[in-house]
């Protein structure tokens, strides 16, 4: 069918229909019988990225070269990270050092440590541990990140689905919520949301900040994972938001994260929180029992690599060049299978690693499904909602960063042909 | 005063004490205005033994070089680590690679994590979360490690003592407290236990494995931290826990626990803990929740480095020849200074890193204060005991590997003028 004829297949009238389906049905039949294996289902960076910098393998290579002044970053102690490490970070983040802790390899597993000494021992304005309250909730703006909502599921907290705008979370739903005590925090990736891709808007942020909550410890995840992760064109600066809690008269409400993970090595990064100097005290006091000291060692060989955030953009473009292209290949293959059979709307967004892709109502399982039978696996339909349940059950997430860019122009064309499949068979049967 | 007229200080007369203690009372002010600063308070390796492992730095050059078989070392993926490191693991502590999670730089964050979330979500045989039940009780052999009894104490859990036999942990109390389903566990180092040194003897263990406590989930901490750190003499071989607790009946009632972080780099190490399989399975559903993966490139630097068990106790005989110095600079002046004036008893181990001192009663915490005002840092008196009372004020904890030995002995000397001089205080006021 050449690109002239194209309809949206809602013109098609019911023996169009039946043709197309079986035409595609047959297309279909044929990409099952390549026995493909391909994965666009989590946001790994690819091999090439990961050659890219090999660098930081050798950066330590004697005595010498572990220390940061005084301190042996080879040896035990300094709970809070090197203070290098910490200066990096702000940097990067525009905080102060003694405002950051510096961590392991694993931004998420401090969230899951945060959130579980929440439940545990309570945070510097819990009036008790959080488990000892019942019915607690926390909002989840979605679609958003599944890892993050298993944390605070997993803990016994209610997900309580807040809507995404362009701008951000629905700032409206958001200040309704908070009015019960009982909501003890939210979610927030800032820039470039996972997996939409947008970026709070000044005045979202503003609103954030400026919550009134009734929970006294009501707690804002702002996990800041793309912070520089531009993939499309320059730079986009964005607010330090300990900064703006300060003035909004919040100082102790934020925790932020970020990583490593995709600017050097994904499983050997390293990542911290930053939070107010008073929760970072409070923190220190538990965390002191938990762990001698993150791998100061890996902090120094991150900080000798990647120096500072000028250079640390430097690097993102060489990131942008090879994630650019990928992006371009989903975004090509959607406006000329898509959306001319007005099949679905997704983001274009310019950073971070996803495009969110909705389909029509009802048939984002099904897609799934169908592009998992032809060895093309996805993240899982319904995953970015709470409890993996997308109410109108048309949201999937592209990821897109893992496959060689051929590979990936395959994946999509398959991905192009099950969502077309799917919306045939509910029009022909 | 000359060796041959050193007298014990209970045969002293009144008119002698009150020479002697003038005369260490000067001393002690002599040393006092040298102004020193000497630490003996924590295991940590010295100097010398982290740059005798640089080679380590340097393992892991070229992307090539980051495999282990298929997986990419740099990538997310593979939470209970690479393959090859829960084999390396498995030879060192004789149990299967299935029974092997490795992690990142910290077996205490592994330990925290394991107590954490037996109070947060219960272990595999938990009626019910722990913070759920009132009154909970941990067992605590001491004198034993501080930071094993502050993780049960951060959660609530009451610390109950037993006493530290030269055989490990006095079984007949052990048994007898487990009949109280409220006791959920018990720390142990079972070689070369941290602060005296012993080794469990055989008997000891298999009683240990054969308990049969009322609580359905008591919870062996089995940290065998020092399980070849040997620096006296030849490798001790030391049993599989996990096949005796098999065989024993109780599969699923320990958790051992080991790091390299007296092997290569303490802060920048690697880690794990090894269970029965139900275990793990459980616990990795738990996991997966807080982490993506440890620091597998970390990992693999490490299996490199070390290669297995042979290559590893190799590398300890070359850390005994750093470490036995300095244990006999410690023996020596105390078997000179210390033992023909009565003033107390230790223990003489093979392995570990810590001599346990006991004094005359009453005298700990003044010699540590006496220590401090001169200068040297010894671990906090009473530290070895719950809450960090010991009911005697008797036993300090002596760490010798960190200082270069002149700077040890100097401080050695300066502990047993402290020690002197608190028994002399006692008598003469």
């Amino acid at each position: 069918m050449s690109e002239l004829m194209i309809k949206p297949y809602s013109e098609l009238s019911g023996e169009e229909a039946k043709a197309e389906y079986e035409a595609v049905e047959k297309k279909y039949q044929e990409i099952k019988a390549k026995g493909l294996k391909l994965d666009m289902s989590r946001g790994k960076p690819s091999k090439q990225q990961l050659d890219m910098v090999s660098d930081i393998l050798t950066v330590l290579q004697k005595p010498e070269d572990c220390y940061d002044g005084k301190i042996d970053a080879r040896n035990y102690g300094n709970l809070d990270g090197l203070p290098c490490c910490r200066a990096y970070w702000a940097d990067v983040l525009g905080c102060k050092p003694e405002e950051v802790f510096a961590g392991g390899n694993s931004s998420l597993s401090l969230m899951y440590d945060i959130i579980s000494k929440a439940c545990t021992h309570g945070l510097l304005h819990s009036e008790k541990p959080w488990l000892k309250e019942e019915g607690l909730k926390f909002l989840c703006p979605s679609p958003g990140y599944d890892r993050h909502f298993a944390i605070t599921q997993t803990f016994g907290l209610e997900l309580v689905t807040i809507d995404m705008t362009e701008n951000g979370p629905d700032m409206d739903q958001v200040e309704e919520a908070v009015k019960d005590p009982k909501v003890k925090g939210i979610w927030c990736v800032p820039k470039y949301s996972n997996p939409t891709g947008i970026i709070y808007s000044e005045e979202t942020i503003k609103r954030i900040a400026s919550l009134k909550p009734a929970a006294p410890d009501f707690t804002v995840m702002w996990d800041n994972a793309y912070s520089i992760h531009e993939f499309d064109g320059d730079y986009i600066p964005f607010p330090d938001i300990l900064g703006i809690a300060r003035e909004c008269g919040n100082p102790d409400m934020f925790y932020e994260f970020a990583s490593t993970s995709k600017m050097t090595l994904p499983g050997a990064g390293i990542s911290c929180f930053a939070c107010s100097v008073d929760n970072m005290n409070y923190l220190k006091s538990l965390i002191t029992v938990q762990s001698i000291s993150y791998d100061k060692t890996n902090q120094l060989r991150h900080v000798k690599y990647l120096k500072d955030k000028e250079n640390s953009l430097a690097l993102m473009k060489k990131h942008a060049a090879i994630m650019s292209p990928k992006f371009h290949a989903v975004l090509d293959a959607l406006d000329s299978e898509i959306k001319p059979r007005g099949l679905g709307s997704w983001t274009v967004p310019k950073g971070g690693y996803f495009i969110s892709f909705d389909c029509p109502d009802g048939l984002a399982k099904r897609t799934w499904n169908l592009c998992k039978e032809a060895g093309v696996v996805m993240t899982t339909a319904g995953a970015t909602f709470p409890y993996g349940k997308d109410p109108r059950d048309r949201t999937l997430r592209i990821a897109h960063s893992l496959p060689p860019v051929e590979e990936l122009k395959e994946a999509i064309q398959v991905f192009c042909v099950c969502l077309r499949l799917a919306a045939l068979e509910k029009m022909v049967k």
